[in-house]
């Protein structure tokens, strides 16, 4: 598909276009450009589904940027490398990254942040570096997800926004280290700092709340209390580290009641992982005085407004937020998939489903009724 | 006024009484019991009036708890210990604590908190021990204020809400150390734990955020910038260490991105010190993503809720309260007052006016309309 005479050409391939908010996925034919400067082109292998996919392509907010590719949590092959690429092969296995590492920036030379400025969070449908997309349906632009677009064959992405990985690595597990698995791992290692005998109460037991949990119980919590209103999550939890499970639903008080007296005066540590603003009081509620603190990690449905009482503030607890669990994607993923291979790491627990490109329509579908944990779409091997 | 056979008496002294919510007070004659077991009775020597004082005041949330005696920043003379008490002798020096420390509880023995399971913020305007009032006129109760209760002549705390401190410290100085002085400068040093070179943002150019940038100061934070509406705090913050003011009526955009501006994308800390939780959410916008950190340490005047849009904390900012700026008030107060007397920390400064007890309502009045730092009331000398 490429020359390596004149460069790589543009590549048509398959591709889930959503034409607007909450609209089924068409696989169409679509144009992938080739990587521009610094930039490669990823044959992907497996991407996973994220809840905050499904989140943005039912979202009213952007209704500007359909068609669009969604997909950010992903695993694949490089399959050619823009002007002045020199981190990246041909044939190197390698990570997205939804918040890339510029290593250049304020935030990214501070070694205390994974928020760079250059490559962060991308919100407009196109890339980083000339906000224009590298997808096309007969010369009309396709935008992009987080400079991502992992549900397509193949994908362009800045070279600072993917990451190259162990090739001995399964790629269809390592992809959820992309996002969720690392996103929960990182709250409870690198944001919470868990310290051994501690209580932590987490709510949602989906992928990201299991892996705080398996997070937490690697840091030797003493209490692990997973709150979902999912019967099912509670057989899942134990086998990721939950020591007790509450159904908010088999209570008549509000939950952090609950939490309070199950722990004495409430957890050292609260996550939550729902994506539910109006749960984070909650969640500092059910903290201790003191030193209580809260990690939201969760991307809201809808209110995007936090409130809490200054109370539960001024009585010693901490609310804090992070993206990808505040790990340096570039600098210290590859560290968590090498864990993995090593079996420090539980993954492949967290993957409910597998599904092949052509169904995943059902891959949100699951996600949207909450019936999955993490749904792994296979690309072909042969595109 | 007390034998030593019979042990202490009631004390028939002068008291200033609100009657009801927002009403200027009355020195009334008022009878102040003897200290019960494990309590301890003070002469009042001077008293600071704190903003929190007036807010309680004015508030029309408790008005079944008039009259009440306010006043909770004191230093003291103890004037008679009741059963049990070891720790004080007559004639001992102390600051009065509005938040005391049991030592023994689960949050004064974790050495990470100042929140006394036991001896923590009194609210329903009685002792902790027995939910009795020790004031009363003529037989009617008179309710106590954070336990504390210093616009009396003699008030009586627990002797878990009173600290021993130096006989050489000058009273009218140190009982700023009691509240206003200790919170700002914990704040800076050991809620937020400002590092050298760093940029401070402070909302509010009171005695508590004057002390915020004494704190930071003495860190050696690069630049402290100083926010208030009222000019004449530009001054008087440079004394504290203000390197930039700004007056938000100077400005037609929003104090955060006046702030931003200035700091390239946000400050390292941001203290909230106005007591408006609708600031909490300009303090976070003002600090940097991936480790900006907003402390809030005002007790709202109104609207008790805080809240922030989630984004600010997803992307690494961190919200965090704190009472008395986190000290351990008996274990960590009377080194503060030694620091003083070694001149190693400013409060002169902060005393803006010096009244006799008669004058108390001048005091809230200056307090009301933002004219004043701290105002010392000074008790009379004999009584």
């Amino acid at each position: 598909m490429s020359s390596p005479v004149e460069g790589p050409s543009v590549i048509t391939c398959r591709a889930a276009v959503a034409w607007g908010p909450g609209k089924p996925l068409v696989l169409e034919e679509v144009q992938v450009d080739p990587p521009k400067a610094m930039e490669i082109r990823i044959k992907v292998v497996c991407t996973s589904l994220c809840r905050s996919d499904v989140t943005q392509w039912e979202s009213m907010a952007q209704p500007d940027l359909f068609p669009r590719i969604f997909g950010h949590e992903a695993s694949g092959i490089v399959e050619s490398v823009g002007e002045g690429v020199s981190e990246f092969e041909v044939g190197d296995h390698v990570l997205t990254l939804f918040i890339g590492e510029c290593t250049r920036c304020k935030q990214c030379v501070s070694g205390k942040s994974n928020m760079c400025q250059v490559l962060g969070l991308e919100r407009k449908g196109v890339m980083h570096s000339d906000q224009k997309t590298r997808f096309s349906i007969k010369g009309k632009p396709v935008y992009h997800y987080c400079a991502v677009s992992s549900f397509s064959e193949y994908t362009v992405v800045h070279s600072g926004c993917a990451v190259k990985i162990s090739a001995t690595a399964p790629m269809e597990k390592i992809c959820l280290l992309s996002c969720g698995a690392a996103a929960g791992l990182g709250a409870a290692w690198k944001v919470a700092d868990i310290s051994e005998g501690s209580t932590v109460v987490i709510f949602g037991l989906g992928s990201v709340g299991l892996s705080v949990a398996q997070g937490a119980k690697l840091r030797g919590a003493h209490r692990i209390i997973g709150v979902d209103t999912n019967p099912e999550k509670c057989e899942k939890g134990k086998s990721f580290g939950i020591t007790d499970f509450i159904n908010p639903n088999d209570h008549d008080e509000p939950i952090q009641q609950v939490v309070k007296r199950m722990t004495d005066g409430g957890a050292d540590y609260a996550f939550e992982c729902i994506g539910d603003t109006s749960m984070i009081s909650a969640a500092l509620q059910s903290c201790c005085d003191g030193w209580g603190l809260t990690v939201t990690l969760g991307v809201p449905k809808s209110k995007p407004e936090v409130s809490a009482h200054y109370a539960l503030l001024l009585s010693g607890r901490t609310l804090k937020g992070s993206l990808l669990g505040g790990w340096k994607p570039k600098t210290e993923l590859p560290q968590l998939v090498d864990k993995y291979l090593q079996k420090g790491i539980e993954i492949d627990a967290l993957v409910s489903h597998n599904l092949p490109f052509e169904d995943i329509n059902t891959a949100f579908n699951l996600m949207r009724e909450g019936k999955c944990l993490r749904c792994v779409i296979h690309m072909p091997k042969s595109s």
